[in-house]
């Protein structure tokens, strides 16, 4: 593995360039900086930006989400040897929403790796959101495209922690597996109606714990709820024993390959401008003071509600003229 | 109680009349049919709404959220108690997001009123959203002007099942109670950070279990998370046996104290506009063809994704000038 230097920061010419040709050769360490560039922001994000755009993608993305205790780590360190024992490469993104601090790398990371410490096919990377799910979202996308770059065949982005951003967090991913387990206390609780409208594949983890049929009929009847014609699989799974493990991979394969891999970086930036957008007219509508004026307005029935949404949606969208006269 | 006859549907000239005489008169049946009107839209709606204009509010609204198993219908059931030892009447409405389907009525209502059944001064009724919370965002404030113009003292806003809703719905509450338990499995699956932040009073149910004081040290330390000045108190309550009951209702009334209760109807509305417009900006943006375009230009390093956010603003403030040539 090549040991980087400092020359890629005092060259000033185009300060990215031996960062992203290292990149582009899969050196972990130029891997590491370019998220961490990204995670950072400021010039040294903007140069590796520019340098991502354009990308053709090949990494397929998958997404894991599931509750705490679900044996979400377990399963997907399973699926990581799988991967391996197939000679493809991985990297791991492990999002955490509800960690409010991170200084790019987490200690966790070196624990985490567990078996795939000196494996170079295998990197493994933790994000913290900082506490606004926005800043996330912008980021995603970009560190994605960072692995793409470096030539991972497959990227794991995982939801770690009491994630609200399951959903948000599918929306980046070619394939969505979602996890339940028996044994989790309330099975409403344990998988949300919501997020199930956005898996491609089920999976019932700890298959070998009683009550694991009676978790996945109740997957299998909320399935039923859904609007669409087909309906993902629902697979059982020991991840502690790695039983399971080859269908649930044959299942994710099956879903990438309905999907083209090279549009993969342009999906995402849709997709984080989609977010971006939706981030800031929300904090521009909270921070409107005609928002309780127009309320108050309707309580007198002055303005009906439909009239209020397109007033509020027109100042929205042009803040700078509420200032003037 | 007043029978209702048909009378206010015969009536041609001004039909909701006799039924909102009925309603500020706390008619149970006429409370009934005005938010039936509401649940089912349509004309009547509008009359009931219309004669809901410029409503004083008297009423403290209190929404109570918690996981499945946290014993919330228990406690409801013991505020309600307590509410009524001090005479005071209260209306609850219980919102189930996750029920895809009702018919108004719910028969779960005759059997959550357990021993209030015959008490005129308890009003219950149930809500589900039919699978959108834009729709049950828009009705909720109607229904809570509805039971205030009835004259309830206090309405409780229960969120029932697996909400993904709860933060949506303290929007609409004057005090927020949140709920935890000890043995619910994983404590950080149990209360999730974005709701403690919009927590008002924090309670620790079956409080008399191995386990609780964990539990509500587990809360007072995502507490020191927020970025508020004061901490909302954590109480100990075994809502079964009405241990710590009166001293809940103290703090939530204390809450309230510091409100206009006048102020309650036009907050909703203000409320009820707010999420309106967001839902409108989302859905116009998710199916705004040039999204598309845009991450694909973003992509390319055609456009800066702050520039794309600002054209897909702009678009989605006016999508009726996107067909125009």
């Amino acid at each position: 593995m090549t040991v980087v230097g400092d020359d890629d920061t005092a060259s000033t010419a185009s300060p990215g360039d031996s960062l992203f040709d290292r990149l582009r050769r899969g050196d972990a360490a130029a891997v590491a900086r370019a998220l961490s560039a990204i995670e950072t922001g400021g010039p040294q994000a903007d140069v590796v930006r520019g340098r991502l755009q354009s990308l053709d993608g090949a990494a397929r993305v998958v997404g894991f989400s599931g509750p705490p205790g679900v044996g979400k780590s377990t399963l997907v360190n399973a699926y990581i040897d799988e991967l391996r024992s197939q000679a493809r490469s991985v990297a791991v993104l492990a999002v955490d929403p509800s960690s409010p601090v991170t200084g790019g790398a987490v200690l966790g990371d070196r624990t985490r790796m567990g078996n795939h410490t000196s494996d170079p096919g295998v990197f493994i990377r933790s994000v913290a959101s900082r506490g606004h799910l926005g800043g996330l979202a912008l980021s995603i996308p970009s560190m994605l495209d960072v692995l793409d770059a470096a030539g991972f065949d497959d990227i794991v982005l995982e939801a770690v922690g009491a994630g609200q951003s399951e959903v948000e967090i599918s929306h980046f991913a070619d394939t969505t597996v979602i996890l339940s387990a028996p044994g989790l206390g309330d099975d409403v609780q344990a998988i949300k109606a919501g997020i199930l409208e956005v898996a491609d594949v089920l999976v019932v983890n700890k298959a070998d714990l009683p009550g694991a049929d009676e978790t996945r009929r109740h997957l299998e009847a909320m399935l039923e709820l859904r609007d669409t014609v087909t309906s993902p699989p629902v697979l059982p799974v020991v991840a502690l024993h790695g039983n399971g493990i080859g269908a649930m991979t044959q299942a994710i394969d099956q879903n990438h390959a309905a999907q083209d891999a090279s549009c993969g970086p342009q999906r995402r930036a849709s997709e984080a401008l989609r977010q971006a957008a939706i981030a800031e007219l929300t904090r521009r509508i909270a921070a409107d003071p005609e928002l309780d004026r127009l309320g108050a307005a309707i309580h007198r029935g002055d303005i009906n509600l439909a009239d209020a949404v397109g007033a509020l949606i027109n100042r929205a969208a042009s803040p700078d003229e509420r200032n003037q006269p």
